[in-house]
């Protein structure tokens, strides 16, 4: 079968790791981390850690922990401080961490245009029929 | 501080969740079974195991593993059949599949679409300042 064999050598031949996304950081790629490093790329000066909690729904247990493995990766800092007479943690992206982020969203992107392609019936990865 | 004051009451009242993303279903959000949801999804006919491996980079053991945890949750089914003498299997999306990964993509689209807004400047969340 010639259409069938086709199939398998465009596989083999071009669309090796087409559908692999190895951009996709999974520091980043981890829902509740993405969702708190969106916030902080969009929100520069940086945000409380009650302000992120209530943005991301998350409780302080996951946020701790979450902060913790992305500034172990040095993509956030924390700063202490104080508000009033209450310390006051402000939590803001690094500049590693911006540009980790933007690379990881040019992946996204790409997810979401291969996605996209489906909608209008185009395929992709090889030419099947 | 008014200002300050501004930001705590904004985070609390309108943006609860802003970044919570809950739409990024597990099940599909894991880096390789989106890219081995994305790749059925746009090939529609299906794909061979074997097709599925190289496009997506996976091995065997972690291919079998990931179709094992879609397949539970009824998003693909594995057809054992035959092509020439030698068993072959056919991986397909299934309609739920399908509907489930339309799903997942809107939030996807908001996640790109909220960080694109960081380019142009604009804050997202909440005004500061």
């Amino acid at each position: 079968m010639a259409g069938k064999k086709g199939v398998e050598q465009a596989a083999q031949a071009g669309e090796d790791g087409r559908f692999a996304y190895e951009g996709l950081d999974r520091v980043i790629h981890e829902r509740a981390r993405l969702g708190v490093l969106t916030a902080l790329v969009t929100n520069r000066r940086g945000l409380t850690w009650n302000e992120l909690k209530v943005m991301c729904s998350l409780t302080d247990g996951n946020l701790s922990r979450h902060l913790g493995i992305l500034e172990a990766d040095g993509l956030v800092v924390q700063e202490k401080g104080e508000s009033g007479n209450r310390p006051q943690t402000v939590v803001k992206v690094t500049a590693e961490g911006r540009k980790r982020y933007l690379g990881y969203l040019k992946t996204l992107e790409q997810v979401v245009k291969d996605a996209a392609a489906e909608a209008t019936g185009r395929k992709l990865g090889f030419a099947r029929g």
